[in-house]
Protein backbone atom coordinates (compact mmCIF):
# COMPACT_ATOMS: atom_id res chain seq x y z
CA UNK A 1 0.00 0.00 0.00
CA UNK A 2 2.79 2.46 -0.43
CA UNK A 3 4.32 4.34 2.67
CA UNK A 4 2.42 4.83 5.41
CA UNK A 5 1.09 7.93 6.59
CA UNK A 6 2.39 9.76 9.84
CA UNK A 7 -0.43 9.54 12.33
CA UNK A 8 0.50 13.44 13.18
CA UNK A 9 -0.29 14.09 10.09
CA UNK A 10 -3.42 12.11 9.83
CA UNK A 11 -4.58 14.06 12.94
CA UNK A 12 -4.12 17.08 12.06
CA UNK A 13 -5.96 16.67 9.37
CA UNK A 14 -9.25 16.37 11.57
CA UNK A 15 -7.86 19.62 13.67
CA UNK A 16 -7.88 21.28 10.38
CA UNK A 17 -11.50 20.04 9.36
CA UNK A 18 -12.84 20.60 12.92
CA UNK A 19 -11.40 23.91 12.47
CA UNK A 20 -13.38 24.26 8.72
CA UNK A 21 -16.27 24.24 10.60
CA UNK A 22 -14.91 26.76 13.18
CA UNK A 23 -14.18 29.17 10.04
CA UNK A 24 -16.75 28.44 7.92
CA UNK A 25 -13.38 28.20 5.80
CA UNK A 26 -13.93 26.73 2.45
CA UNK A 27 -10.38 27.08 1.84
CA UNK A 28 -9.12 24.74 4.44
CA UNK A 29 -11.44 22.03 2.76
CA UNK A 30 -9.91 22.58 -0.11
CA UNK A 31 -6.29 21.80 1.68
CA UNK A 32 -7.72 18.87 3.12
CA UNK A 33 -9.62 17.01 0.00
CA UNK A 34 -7.78 15.90 -3.16
CA UNK A 35 -8.70 17.73 -6.23
CA UNK A 36 -10.26 14.38 -7.54
CA UNK A 37 -11.50 13.53 -3.76
CA UNK A 38 -14.88 11.38 -3.08
CA UNK A 39 -16.83 12.22 -0.35
CA UNK A 40 -19.93 9.47 0.60
CA UNK A 41 -22.14 11.47 2.88
CA UNK A 42 -23.50 9.16 4.97
CA UNK A 43 -22.43 6.03 3.07
CA UNK A 44 -24.68 4.80 0.76
CA UNK A 45 -26.03 7.77 -0.79
CA UNK A 46 -25.20 8.88 -3.91
CA UNK A 47 -21.17 10.09 -3.69
CA UNK A 48 -19.72 13.72 -4.50
CA UNK A 49 -17.17 13.36 -6.52
CA UNK A 50 -14.00 16.22 -7.01
CA UNK A 51 -13.29 18.88 -5.19
CA UNK A 52 -16.03 21.47 -6.66
CA UNK A 53 -18.44 19.90 -6.17
CA UNK A 54 -17.29 19.04 -2.28
CA UNK A 55 -16.73 22.73 -1.72
CA UNK A 56 -19.90 23.34 -3.13
CA UNK A 57 -21.29 20.42 -0.26
CA UNK A 58 -19.23 21.98 2.26
CA UNK A 59 -20.82 25.53 1.87
CA UNK A 60 -24.21 24.31 1.75
CA UNK A 61 -23.22 23.00 5.71
CA UNK A 62 -21.35 25.99 6.70
CA UNK A 63 -24.34 28.32 5.35
CA UNK A 64 -26.26 26.13 7.34
CA UNK A 65 -23.95 26.95 10.32
CA UNK A 66 -23.35 23.20 11.24
CA UNK A 67 -20.57 22.95 13.59
CA UNK A 68 -18.65 19.58 15.08
CA UNK A 69 -17.32 18.52 17.44
CA UNK A 70 -15.02 15.47 18.36
CA UNK A 71 -16.61 13.41 21.27
CA UNK A 72 -13.66 10.43 21.45
CA UNK A 73 -10.43 9.83 19.82
CA UNK A 74 -9.07 9.76 16.67
CA UNK A 75 -8.05 6.54 15.11
CA UNK A 76 -5.12 6.93 12.93
CA UNK A 77 -4.49 3.14 11.12
CA UNK A 78 -2.18 3.04 7.50
CA UNK A 79 -3.62 6.01 5.50
CA UNK A 80 -6.74 6.08 7.16
CA UNK A 81 -8.24 7.79 10.31
CA UNK A 82 -11.10 7.23 11.89
CA UNK A 83 -12.93 9.41 14.30
CA UNK A 84 -16.55 9.58 16.44
CA UNK A 85 -18.30 13.40 16.41
CA UNK A 86 -21.51 15.45 16.41
CA UNK A 87 -22.66 17.58 14.23
CA UNK A 88 -25.12 20.51 14.92
CA UNK A 89 -27.03 21.89 12.65
CA UNK A 90 -30.70 23.37 11.90
CA UNK A 91 -30.99 22.32 15.59
CA UNK A 92 -30.49 19.20 15.14
CA UNK A 93 -27.51 16.73 16.66
CA UNK A 94 -26.57 14.15 14.59
CA UNK A 95 -23.69 11.36 15.92
CA UNK A 96 -21.15 10.26 12.96
CA UNK A 97 -18.15 8.21 12.77
CA UNK A 98 -15.94 9.86 9.28
CA UNK A 99 -13.11 8.00 7.69
CA UNK A 100 -10.93 9.58 6.20
CA UNK A 101 -8.70 7.47 3.45
CA UNK A 102 -5.48 10.08 2.39
CA UNK A 103 -3.32 9.75 -0.71
CA UNK A 104 0.23 9.58 -1.10
CA UNK A 105 0.46 13.29 -1.05
CA UNK A 106 -1.30 13.56 2.10
CA UNK A 107 -4.94 14.87 1.36
CA UNK A 108 -8.14 13.17 2.08
CA UNK A 109 -8.89 10.92 -1.45
CA UNK A 110 -12.42 9.19 0.08
CA UNK A 111 -14.53 10.49 2.55
CA UNK A 112 -16.54 8.34 4.49
CA UNK A 113 -19.12 9.63 6.92
CA UNK A 114 -21.41 6.87 8.83
CA UNK A 115 -24.83 8.06 10.29
CA UNK A 116 -28.46 7.23 9.61
CA UNK A 117 -31.77 8.42 10.80
CA UNK A 118 -31.27 6.42 14.55
CA UNK A 119 -28.33 9.11 15.10
CA UNK A 120 -30.70 12.24 14.84
CA UNK A 121 -31.70 13.51 17.51
CA UNK B 1 -25.70 -0.86 -4.91
CA UNK B 2 -28.48 -3.48 -4.22
CA UNK B 3 -30.66 -3.11 -1.82
CA UNK B 4 -29.82 -1.70 1.44
CA UNK B 5 -29.45 -3.24 4.73
CA UNK B 6 -31.81 -2.81 7.40
CA UNK B 7 -30.37 -0.68 10.33
CA UNK B 8 -31.91 -3.24 12.97
CA UNK B 9 -30.08 -5.61 11.14
CA UNK B 10 -26.72 -3.97 11.20
CA UNK B 11 -26.81 -3.07 14.71
CA UNK B 12 -28.21 -6.76 15.66
CA UNK B 13 -24.64 -7.49 14.29
CA UNK B 14 -22.52 -5.56 16.14
CA UNK B 15 -24.46 -6.88 19.44
CA UNK B 16 -23.47 -10.38 18.42
CA UNK B 17 -20.26 -8.99 17.86
CA UNK B 18 -20.27 -7.94 21.65
CA UNK B 19 -22.12 -10.97 22.42
CA UNK B 20 -18.99 -13.18 20.73
CA UNK B 21 -16.36 -11.45 23.14
CA UNK B 22 -18.73 -12.00 26.36
CA UNK B 23 -19.42 -15.83 25.38
CA UNK B 24 -15.94 -16.61 23.59
CA UNK B 25 -18.12 -17.91 21.29
CA UNK B 26 -16.29 -18.52 17.52
CA UNK B 27 -19.82 -19.99 16.56
CA UNK B 28 -21.19 -16.26 16.92
CA UNK B 29 -18.44 -15.11 14.89
CA UNK B 30 -18.78 -17.72 12.22
CA UNK B 31 -22.59 -17.01 12.31
CA UNK B 32 -21.71 -13.04 11.55
CA UNK B 33 -18.96 -13.31 8.92
CA UNK B 34 -19.00 -14.75 5.33
CA UNK B 35 -17.15 -17.60 4.57
CA UNK B 36 -15.03 -15.23 2.11
CA UNK B 37 -15.16 -12.15 4.71
CA UNK B 38 -11.73 -10.00 4.98
CA UNK B 39 -10.91 -8.62 8.29
CA UNK B 40 -8.08 -5.60 8.77
CA UNK B 41 -7.13 -5.37 12.02
CA UNK B 42 -5.75 -2.99 11.92
CA UNK B 43 -6.51 -1.45 8.81
CA UNK B 44 -3.11 -1.03 6.62
CA UNK B 45 -1.64 -4.54 8.48
CA UNK B 46 -2.06 -7.60 6.37
CA UNK B 47 -5.50 -8.58 5.35
CA UNK B 48 -6.96 -11.60 7.24
CA UNK B 49 -8.78 -13.69 4.71
CA UNK B 50 -11.39 -16.26 4.73
CA UNK B 51 -13.60 -17.84 7.72
CA UNK B 52 -10.73 -20.27 8.65
CA UNK B 53 -7.81 -17.52 9.26
CA UNK B 54 -10.95 -15.50 10.75
CA UNK B 55 -12.00 -17.83 13.21
CA UNK B 56 -8.11 -18.34 14.37
CA UNK B 57 -7.76 -14.60 15.11
CA UNK B 58 -10.56 -14.51 16.85
CA UNK B 59 -9.76 -17.83 18.82
CA UNK B 60 -6.33 -16.31 19.64
CA UNK B 61 -8.36 -12.84 21.53
CA UNK B 62 -10.67 -15.03 23.29
CA UNK B 63 -7.93 -17.19 24.43
CA UNK B 64 -6.05 -14.13 25.60
CA UNK B 65 -9.39 -13.03 27.61
CA UNK B 66 -10.14 -10.12 25.30
CA UNK B 67 -13.40 -8.13 26.01
CA UNK B 68 -14.94 -5.35 24.09
CA UNK B 69 -17.25 -2.04 25.74
CA UNK B 70 -18.94 0.16 22.82
CA UNK B 71 -18.37 3.71 24.19
CA UNK B 72 -20.62 5.58 22.03
CA UNK B 73 -23.82 5.22 19.41
CA UNK B 74 -23.54 2.37 16.89
CA UNK B 75 -23.89 4.13 12.84
CA UNK B 76 -25.44 2.34 10.91
CA UNK B 77 -25.47 3.73 6.96
CA UNK B 78 -25.89 1.96 3.13
CA UNK B 79 -24.85 -1.58 4.13
CA UNK B 80 -21.99 -0.72 6.42
CA UNK B 81 -22.17 -0.25 10.18
CA UNK B 82 -19.62 1.90 12.13
CA UNK B 83 -19.08 1.83 16.09
CA UNK B 84 -16.81 2.81 18.32
CA UNK B 85 -15.36 0.91 21.34
CA UNK B 86 -12.89 -0.14 23.62
CA UNK B 87 -10.99 -3.75 23.83
CA UNK B 88 -9.35 -4.93 27.33
CA UNK B 89 -6.56 -7.33 26.42
CA UNK B 90 -3.69 -8.59 28.56
CA UNK B 91 -3.27 -5.55 30.68
CA UNK B 92 -3.93 -3.13 27.75
CA UNK B 93 -6.93 -1.30 27.05
CA UNK B 94 -7.29 0.48 23.37
CA UNK B 95 -9.84 2.67 22.22
CA UNK B 96 -10.81 1.06 18.38
CA UNK B 97 -13.67 2.01 15.89
CA UNK B 98 -14.58 -1.07 13.70
CA UNK B 99 -16.35 -0.61 10.15
CA UNK B 100 -18.65 -3.89 8.69
CA UNK B 101 -19.59 -3.78 5.15
CA UNK B 102 -22.48 -6.06 4.78
CA UNK B 103 -22.89 -8.46 1.73
CA UNK B 104 -26.19 -9.14 0.44
CA UNK B 105 -27.05 -12.45 2.71
CA UNK B 106 -26.97 -9.75 5.76
CA UNK B 107 -23.38 -11.50 6.68
CA UNK B 108 -20.12 -9.06 7.39
CA UNK B 109 -17.74 -9.46 4.16
CA UNK B 110 -15.34 -6.56 5.18
CA UNK B 111 -14.27 -5.63 8.42
CA UNK B 112 -12.16 -2.48 9.00
CA UNK B 113 -10.56 -1.61 12.40
CA UNK B 114 -9.09 1.12 13.01
CA UNK B 115 -6.92 2.06 16.11
CA UNK B 116 -3.17 3.01 16.50
CA UNK B 117 -0.63 2.98 18.68
CA UNK B 118 -1.95 6.21 20.14
CA UNK B 119 -4.87 4.31 21.16
CA UNK B 120 -3.63 2.09 23.57
CA UNK B 121 -3.45 2.47 27.32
Amino acid sequence: MGKLMDAKHLSGLVDKYVEAFEQGSLELIKEIFADDAIVDDPVGSDSRIGIDTIVEFYKTGFDAGAKIALNGPVRCAGNSVAFPFSVDAMGMKIQVIDVFDVNADGKVSHMKAYWGPENCA
